[in-house]
């Protein structure tokens, strides 16, 4: 199993490889971006997005808080190809921002003045990111028609930032580019290999973490 | 440092030692339950849930499927008390289902017919478990209001199940009783101690796990 698996080109992670790798590159986002909210894409956002939360607070009165998650469900029909003509055509929404709590949670109906970071695990071919950075953006530009004042709702404008943080992000051609504006954050840099994180491990996780000695060599 | 936090009543808990107790029930969870929908109580049954979603899968025509997760965000305000009389009143919803999409995927508005597993990671006071089951106990009452056909309405309340399962569940005190027929899982059964949980840790990763051989023994 041992020869047959060497020939696979597979990258095992370890839980506290991912933490690890999130602890890293914490700082740097809270240095760059300062986040207000997260957004996971579930399911493969959820676990970097509560273990950022750990090392991403908040100031508010002087309190260190949390800084507040929401779940937005993505599921990405690969069959459909990934090129860069029907990007959000195979994308379908599981799940979406709940406004009716974001709303009363923040001003202006949830997202302005809001710095946003997006969470997934891994930005493979970019689909699922442009099509929920457009999404979003879309909801932005219809929050921001409501706002009647001129000169608030341009501020609100620029102060409204989107970001993006996945874990890993394969180096290969994308879907399409991200608009500009939106920064980026990778904790990891990989080539193009199957990456076998240890939550998808349905067999003995001591043995998936033992195996990592076979990971190629960077 | 080791001694004086020898003096707190704590369990350090690693990723896997987290990920093996959720594999090890979740062969029980498909026999009793065979749940067909997640839903993760955030931030902290993010991790729970997508760990689960491994090792339980559904089969539609020949073929093993995931399991949908939608996430709802709900705050205990604990300064509030955890006293049976205020039970609800405390616990803020920060982000609800989404109905539109769910609608879209399942039948009779989403949860009817539905065997609905509420994943967390510990069940402490209970408040937030019975906030829940009864707000979804009335999300499905409404729905079911919406069966004009008697049989049917009746056949569809006695298949919409809902159960719980939580990583740990502390032996104390609960704030209420959950209704019958509510299903309960606990992989862990553990003291009213404090659980550090490895996704919580804003330390050195290895040194909390290695701090594990101080957990005070069974």
């Amino acid at each position: 199993m041992g020869n047959a698996d060497a020939e696979v080109p597979m990258i095992r992670l370890s839980y506290n490889d991912v933490h690890n790798s999130i602890q890293q590159c914490a700082a740097k986002i809270q240095k760059e971006f300062e986040p207000t909210l997260f957004i996971a894409i579930g399911g493969g956002g959820f676990i970097p997005a509560r273990i950022l939360r750990t090392f991403l607070k908040t100031t508010t009165e002087g309190k260190k808080r949390n800084i507040p998650i929401q779940a937005v469900g993505l599921t990405l029909y690969e069959s459909m190809g990934g090129i860069a003509e029907v990007v959000g055509k195979e994308v379908v929404r599981t799940q979406w921002l709940d406004f009716s709590t974001l709303g009363k949670t923040f001003k202006h109906g949830g997202l302005l003045g809001r710095r946003i970071l997006i969470v997934d695990e891994v930005d493979d071919t970019r689909t699922t990111l442009i099509y929920l950075i457009r999404e979003l953006q879309k909801d932005i530009d219809e929050q921001l028609q409501l706002i009647e004042n001129t000169e608030d709702r341009e501020k609100l404008r620029e102060t409204t930032k989107l970001g993006i943080f996945v874990v890993h992000n394969k180096l290969k051609e994308k879907a399409g580019e991200l608009p500009s504006g939106v920064q980026y954050f990778a904790a990891q840099e990989t080539p193009d290999v199957w990456l076998a994180y240890p939550w998808e491990c349905d067999g003995q996780i001591e043995e998936h973490d033992a195996m990592r000695s076979q990971n190629p060599k960077p």
